[in-house]
């Protein structure tokens, strides 16, 4: 707050920009220059953002007084986590104020007997687990953007990752939720409870919102004991079929500890192998498909994390998975040092597409028994429509969702393949659509899918989303064109 | 459908119930007599609906068509499935239809290799657990009802039960609804997808909405793999704050495999041990406190299950506990059939409440690691409020979720004592509220819990509440009254 003087020597009826700047602070209101770009270019380059105003408040009272102030002025705010996105839902135009909540980055509380802990939404995703981590617990949300990207952002947008086949997704690790209304109210359901049927679930209505109808100000989130251990191993196998026995066969004799199953195609990894320094292919033969396995243990008995006991399972279930010729080959790590290098491998692939030239990027899901059929579908369709062109899929198999992305044909412009970005991403989601799948398993919608939004979801689903936002935000304060088409 | 010919002959402009006879037919349509007991009565006796008809729709397209039909004739409806709720949900008065999911009792689809199930609304939860069962699948809920609870009241209710500790509750397994809206417009949300970010999350926010923002008709849920073994412990304890390590202990000793920490109070144990035929005491010396653990494994290699391993965990990790003096004494059941006796036990220590004369019964929950004070300050204020009542505190520990029921005074009358339920809730709710706890944690507000509502929840929440509910339900065709104060 500024002293009383200083707030005589401003004119009677200051613009927004200036009310903001009482709000947050003058240091922390940024209007232009250099300082804005962090806030409207993304790392891609594909959206760039116009704005009146980046306003960075310290806590939820300021949040609410911007929102109060831009709805009384009739702007509207597009709320920004750490601009990782990749639909554009942070993106904005040069008459909206961009609320960003990267000083708002304090964990509150840790508290490792409630499996427990309070953060604020501009947390970073890598603190937040750093912290649950120095007390003995674990949060499992982890995917690439980690040290980047901010929690609120990711309970925004309900973010995916590596663990959701044991720990779920984004809003399965949340137990309570602050937030700021349209209106410039808070509120406080940022309690943690594991059980509490009080009226409706306005954290999950919150949760994968997109900023449209609240911004998350602050989350209590879900632990876990910490992994002491982990059984990490690669599979070799000749189709995605075989690796949807393999899942199951694994689920069974890990009883259920998988925490990442994922799948990638041959292609991906000697892209891997050829682009990114020090990657070998840990297998000796080469295989149509590989299955990044992990599996961990928190048995405080026995002295090893019960590694052992884990291992031992693991090997019994891939052996016998080898002996039914449900793989062709399989290795497991015989260190943590071994198992680090067979996990980047998998986030090898995702740097080393870049060196196949452009690419087409698709995150659809399918449900998991229907993985094989989507896959060897939309595998046949591309090489229709273009018969050079280069399946590099991988992805989440554990949950359904692949990563379907399509390399340029070698001999091919890149401009003139990424112009095909749209016929391309028909063709795939039509697949996905006839297999009861979604365009958008784990990124959302944002601007990049509104179309997809149109001619996928129901109209009764889109009718009922259309009086939800109407019903919390009737003015359109809160990030108006993104997600409802 | 009838035919034409007998459509002739009735009035052109029939009345309600001709028109929802020719709907759910005539013999599905029930409108007086015993018949209407199954709906209008429930097994306690607490309420008594009244209601112009109770109709029996068989299918989804049915249900859309009552709706749209007592929409038109302003008739709101109360949606009903086993009759089995507590809080008064399913209770109907003389001017309105309540719609009972009983025919819509079709498992649609058990599809293992996608750990998913399709079921209708109306199925009884034992016959879900019975179809996963039957395909090697595991379907977790379970709760004292289940013999005759429908799963579509489960999910209205977000039911809890004693396996939410690992699997969560009602919310967290399922994948897709389908659903009525108020309008008589059908939400197909059937999908059965682990990930989708396309728009709002409507399956949660009607998951708990006790029936007043639409009515499920159908559900797609979340299957796991099946327990091949179970590890069941008794252990006895000095405080609720001994519980609270032990549970941490056996969290981490086991792997998460806990999938039921309950605790029981020797009052509890020692009733059962009273009043129920062949119920003895498995410890040796009595102890305050009582918990029962279930730890299960579906380890398919070895032989047993996982077993061993399993039960090796759960014997260092409470041999572990004893050393440390966190536990007074613990067994281990030595055959399945001793297992199921020890899991009798908590069923029984239910039963034999009723033996110990009235009981005024709460559903609260606090976070996990403030439950032993929770339960220190209920007892004080309880013994201060009335000397000679008996607390009977017993719960799902591993979910903060305690029912600290009150047995009555041996020397007071049984309805003097019952007038006090009141006082005696606001006493217990308040403590739960200082502690940042819930009145209602998994038996959900229906028409009892309604003040609690207006006392408890902040403002916020009850407007959002209310504009959600305009939203999707303008006319209040759909359970009025209820869960909304």
């Amino acid at each position: 707050m500024e002293d009383t003087a200083q707030m005589k020597n401003r004119p009677a009826a200051p613009d927004l920009l200036e009310r903001l700047a009482r709000i947050v602070g003058d240091k922390h209101l940024v209007t232009g220059g250099d300082k804005l770009r962090p806030y409207t270019e993304e790392l891609r380059g594909r959206y760039h953002s116009e704005c009146r105003a980046v306003a960075l408040p310290a806590h939820s009272a300021q949040v609410a007084a911007v929102v109060e102030c831009c709805a009384a002025a009739g702007v509207s705010i597009v709320p920004q986590g750490g601009n990782t996105g990749t639909m554009g839902g942070a993106v904005a135009h040069a008459g909206q104020v961009i609320l960003n909540l990267a000083r708002m980055n304090r964990v509150l509380e840790v508290d490792p007997v409630n499996y427990a802990m309070r953060v604020e939404a501009g947390c970073i995703l890598a603190n937040v687990q750093a912290a649950a981590a120095a007390h003995g617990r674990f949060f499992p949300l982890s995917l690439g953007a980690q040290g980047s990207c901010q929690i609120g952002g990711n309970l925004a947008t309900n973010a995916g990752g590596i663990n959701v086949l044991r720990y779920g997704n984004t809003r399965d690790l949340v137990l309570g939720l602050e937030a700021v209304l349209a209106d410039g109210r808070i509120w406080d359901g940022l309690n943690s409870l594991r059980k509490n049927n009080t009226g409706y679930d306005l954290k999950n209505l919150l949760v994968g919102s997109e900023g449209t109808l609240g911004i998350i100000t602050a989350a209590t989130l879900k632990l876990f004991p910490a992994p002491l251990c982990r059984v990490v191993a690669l599979a070799g196998l000749a189709d995605a079929a075989a690796a949807l026995a393999l899942l199951g066969r694994l689920r069974d004799a890990s009883s259920d500890r998988l925490s990442t199953f994922e799948l990638m195609s041959d292609i991906a990894v000697q892209s891997a192998v050829k682009h990114i320094a020090g990657q070998t292919d840990p297998l000796r033969g080469r295989h149509r498909w590989y299955a990044l396995i992990v599996a961990d243990s928190t048995n405080q008995e026995g002295g090893d994390g019960g590694q052992s006991a884990l291992r031992g399972e693991m090997e019994a279930g891939l052996a016998r998975a080898m002996d039914d010729g449900v793989l062709q080959d399989a290795v497991i790590a015989d260190s943590e040092s071994q198992a680090r290098r067979l996990v980047l491998l998998r986030e090898n692939i995702v740097e080393a597409q870049q060196f196949e030239g452009g690419s087409i990027k698709h995150d659809v899901s399918v449900p998991v028994a229907s993985v094989p059929e989507f896959i060897r579908r939309t595998h046949a369709a591309i090489k229709k429509a273009m018969p050079h062109a280069r399946p590099y899929p991988y992805g989440h198999m554990g949950d359904g969702n692949i990563h379907f992305n399509i390399s340029q044909p070698p001999d091919m412009d890149r401009q003139a393949f990424l112009d095909q970005w749209r016929p391309m991403n028909r063709l795939v989601h039509e697949i996905a659509h006839q297999l009861g799948g979604s365009f958008s398993a784990e990124h959302g919608v944002g601007i990049t899918k509104l179309e997809e939004m149109k001619r996928y979801k129901d109209p009764v689903s889109l009718a009922l989303y259309r009086r939800i936002k109407r019903a919390l935000d009737p003015g359109d304060v809160l990030n108006p064109g993104k997600l409802n088409p």
